[in-house]
């Protein structure tokens, strides 16, 4: 595949599975690439057949080998799956294949998984829309399962919430009790706990703890799905097999209640005005450098304009561009 | 004065100078109430008189004590005075009236001095319109100089450059070395440093060391004006006449060179694109809640409609309302 941009090509490559195209797919997400527009138009009409699951949790927990692990479950089970690891505090993009195959090195040479870390743009204060863009490639490439890892820093595990149909919250004894994981906001956005290195004492204090401060948000909203709180030792593969039944049905209440799809739509209007947003920005940038806001600030500067008549000018011109 | 709101009178009273009107008045710019366009549209040809200057610096350098002895040594030449402490991490709003009159005993029942503390909103990615409303407010109310003292935590520092039309950078012997302060980002937005505490150990180093740094950034722009770097005791009043020679010699150099109103002008600029901003999130929030995106978002997921065209059909949306 050379440098230039055929887009059609590149496209049905992706479609086809070509892992390089799926590569470079979601490169010209990460770099923002003018023809984006292009490709999800390609792509938008064969996306949606992919179960989006978000792994989260703090750092030591085992997101990776938890990862690894649900790659192999599913593996077993022959569907292609995709994994996308965003490093929201990271300023790399998508180079980091060497940590990727070592970080995954079960799976590394298997054509059937698509393996790739993200640096989550800087969207400030806005929804970003890489990794919506980098799930739908995966997505129209065929995968069955895509599996979203964040690191749990903040901000980070409630926007996972955002983007996956399930939300698989990993936890480790000690660590994560159930008022730290409230306080951590958490609970909320769980569909399914799992507390692995099961094997270290206090699990099961902490599968307790979990399991309580789950069953008071229950109480008040009792239709609701329950998200089951499991043990597992990703190193060893126990417990994996009960936490591939637990996404499996999450899936299958979500399709019962419409909520698969609701949870989409919610998602896909995040995107939109996430690209709505940045169109924007980008016009009213364009518009400072051409100098058309400068002549009204002057006014303003002058006493003879105020700034929200200013501000509605600039409003003006940004809908006539 | 009652709770109602006659904003024509209430302005009339803010431009003789009432104490109450004034506070009043930037207590609704913090509230962002939605008067604030017809207050902002009666103040502006009112504005433009007072010189603003920026009082920044990291904690613990004396910014309260220095600002407090700038206010004592400009209200010796009989200027009315304004002071803004702009916290940004504060979740609280202007309430904090006693502490602003503990740290500013000196001049907190002299009619002609403004003391007022802020919280900066965070206005996620985008510039605050907040500061440069309550800095109009005292403005068009009289104030001769404006002091806006922020805490400096990292952007805060570079966003009073943008604020003020002189910024006075504030560093203490041992704190603010030049390194640190090329680090810090501090070296490019002062227009006058001043080693506060200089009768401690170090001070000699830490002005001959950030004399040293801002002659190295002289030497690329030899026509730009050159920070002067001053030391001052402001517990006791010592070396603040020499501060206050250099406020007025780079307010006399920014006139004559046009800086002045270069800057204002990007000042108003900021804004009012700031204003639009806020708009337009506004106006985006409502179309989400009024269900406006959810169809478009709807035929996102079903594949018949790409992720950039519902974009544009949302800035369709809002350009028509």
């Amino acid at each position: 595949m050379g440098r230039s941009l055929d887009v059609p090509s590149l496209v049905a490559s992706a479609r086809e599975g070509a892992p390089r195209a799926v590569a470079r797919l979601i490169s010209l997400v990460e770099d923002g690439h003018p023809t984006l527009r292009e490709i999800m138009a390609a792509l938008t009409p064969y996306a949606g057949h992919a179960h989006v699951i978000g792994v989260t949790g703090s750092p030591g927990v085992g997101k990776s080998t938890s990862t690894n692990a649900l790659v192999g479950a599913f593996r077993a089970r022959e569907a292609r799956v995709g994994v996308l690891a965003v490093d929201p505090s990271s300023p790399f993009s998508g180079g980091a294949l060497l940590g990727d195959r070592v970080r995954m090195s079960d799976h590394s040479l298997d054509p059937h998984v698509y393996i790739r870390s993200m640096a989550s743009r800087g969207h400030l204060g806005g929804l970003s829309w890489t990794t919506p863009q980098a799930i739908r490639v995966l997505d129209a490439a065929g995968c069955d399962v895509i599996l979203v890892e964040t690191v749990g820093v903040g901000q980070s595990e409630v926007e996972i919430a955002g983007l996956a149909d399930t939300t698989l919250v990993l936890l480790a004894p000690g660590m994560g009790d159930g008022i730290q994981a409230a306080k951590a906001g958490i609970l909320e956005i769980g569909d399914v706990f799992v507390v692995n290195k099961a094997d270290r004492e206090g699990a099961d204090a902490t599968v307790r703890d979990i399991r309580h401060m789950v069953s008071l948000g229950d109480r008040t909203q009792p239709h609701l799905w329950r998200p089951p709180v499991l043990k597992t030792v990703a190193a060893s593969g126990e417990g994996v097999r009960e936490v591939l039944e637990a996404i499996d049905a999450h899936l299958g209440w979500m399709t019962d209640h419409g909520v698969l799809r609701d949870r989409r739509v919610k998602r896909a209007g995040d995107e939109i005005e996430a690209l709505a947003v940045s169109t924007l920005r980008r016009r009213m940038g364009n518009l400072r450098d051409e100098h058309g806001i400068d002549g009204l600030a002057g006014r303003v500067v002058d006493g003879t304009l105020d700034p929200y008549a200013a501000a509605d000018d600039v409003l003006a011109s940004l809908a006539a561009r």
